[in-house]
């Protein structure tokens, strides 16, 4: 009990990603009281690092429990949590916490496997449920989850019930990095009119590895401006995003959840397939996600 | 005609690409009588040193006139050689080469702007309609020049129609250099059953960014062997390759041009679709368009 009595005296909450970790501290009464971001992420940790890196958090933001949620729990981070299978809810998040130390929980990641279809999550189940929790997002429906690999959830009650994976995110970066494309995509995204086009032409046409090579052909025969193109190739792949997100079973509305920056962008691309789409703060969400957790710790 | 007849006596065909460059002599009875390949493409020469590496060339193979096709034409090249329109056959490239030099001549690349769409090609157009020149390609028909930009490219009483290009070999090179994907691609890409079964699931399916990252899910819950991901994901890029290329005007039979190790995964990919697919050597073809060409110089 004294374990217990601790965390709800208050914790820490980490999410820990492949590249970087946000950190918040929650304060008895669920207010977040102090937070830190830093490029730690699983991959800048060494071998054996991760104790260290936990000590480091806790000099920060105090000597509180820490329930860690992301990639820190991967196969390639602290202390792998086994995938929870779909149909999962917070409760089977926090039964299946894995315990690192005794006073550090790592949530779990979802699984998915139907139809011969195999897809995995890390990181955004906390935020899903944590607002469906939070009563910001419907117990049934469709959420999209944008960020380096986009995640389209099918809710049933308040239970994560299917989900898939789209690549844009990560094919944008490769594309702007390293592509014969890149002089192209320096520029920023804007939800301007090429956003909108190409948006809506991938909606409605199905030919990416084409359509991606054309940006260059417009530019070089004049049929496009190359400002434009950085902006033209984010609505063709997420336009491409929003047709296989709609093909799963849906509802007129979808919930967007993320990073307010690509939110937007997502929310558009969803209004211009006819669809209503609500967007939510993806650091709200986790934070209201982690403490239903956090709750249920001990019980 | 002292300067026709050199031509005629023989010449030095090269095939300039972006990293790489082969480069032939060609006798006055059109048989190849020496050749060599090296990485000098047009981004390894420093600005203003073409006429050096052009010397370089002839130091090795002789000192003959030349013709020069690929992306040394480009605006980034020697001296560009501005695009033919379609509909473009051997007497159109001929027509419209450039001269940067008494004794050296550019071919000139196709372009194509159709019902909104743009596309352009540097290089390939020698092969294409070097084959069907030499008789080995039917006037009308498909053809797909696999690379690192796959072409498909609709032939019309011996000409280049119209084309489409698709950025299937870069899109593969960028996941297995740089993406989440990358340690699972470094293995060899095999005519195996995991390369059949993506490509039909391809050509029968449209998602390709969310069936890449199925890919890692598969193997991270057990449901493929981490050595057979490369070649499922060079079946699910050519499989949507494939579909997208056999949406164009098409008879029964595709003919495939380009590097044997290329040729024969695009060919048993279309036979995946129930297509037939004859493979073409695409060195020869080069050779045969560049005899074509340098007949016609001075005519």
């Amino acid at each position: 009990m004294a374990e217990h009595a601790r965390w709800t005296d208050g914790f820490i909450a980490v999410d820990w990603g492949t590249t970087n970790r946000r950190a918040y501290r929650i304060g008895a009464k669920g207010e977040c009281e102090a937070e830190f971001e830093d490029d730690k992420g699983m991959l800048a940790v060494p071998g054996g690092g991760f104790p260290a890196a936990v000590a480091e958090i806790r000099e920060r933001l105090g000597d509180h429990p820490l329930l860690l949620a992301g990639m820190v729990g991967s196969n390639r981070g602290w202390k792998e949590a086994p995938y929870v299978p779909v149909p999962a809810g917070i409760d089977d998040l926090a039964k299946a916490l894995v315990w690192p130390g005794e006073r550090e929980a790592i949530v779990p990641g979802v699984s998915t496997l139907k139809n011969d279809r195999a897809d995995v999550m890390r990181g955004e189940e906390v935020q899903l449920l944590g607002a469906v929790c939070a009563g910001k997002c419907d117990e049934d429906g469709l959420v999209c989850h944008p960020g380096t690999h986009n995640k389209w959830v099918t809710l049933r009650e308040g239970k994560i019930s299917d989900f898939r994976t789209v690549m844009t995110g990560e094919l944008f970066s490769l594309l702007k990095d390293h592509s014969i494309l890149a002089d192209l995509l320096q520029g920023p995204v804007d939800l301007n009119d090429a956003f909108c086009t190409a948006a809506r032409f991938a909606i409605a046409n199905e030919a990416l590895p084409a359509e991606l090579f054309s940006i260059r052909a417009r530019v070089l025969l004049g049929q496009a401006k190359k400002e434009d193109a950085a902006s033209y190739a984010s609505g063709l792949l997420i336009g491409t995003d929003v047709r296989i997100g709609l093909s799963l079973p849906t509802s007129a509305q979808v919930t967007v959840i993320g990073r307010p920056e690509l939110t937007r962008l997502y929310a558009e691309a969803i209004r211009q397939a006819n669809r209503l789409a609500v967007e939510l703060d993806g650091e709200q969400c986790f934070l209201a996600g982690a403490r239903e957790i956090a709750k249920r710790i001990g019980k």
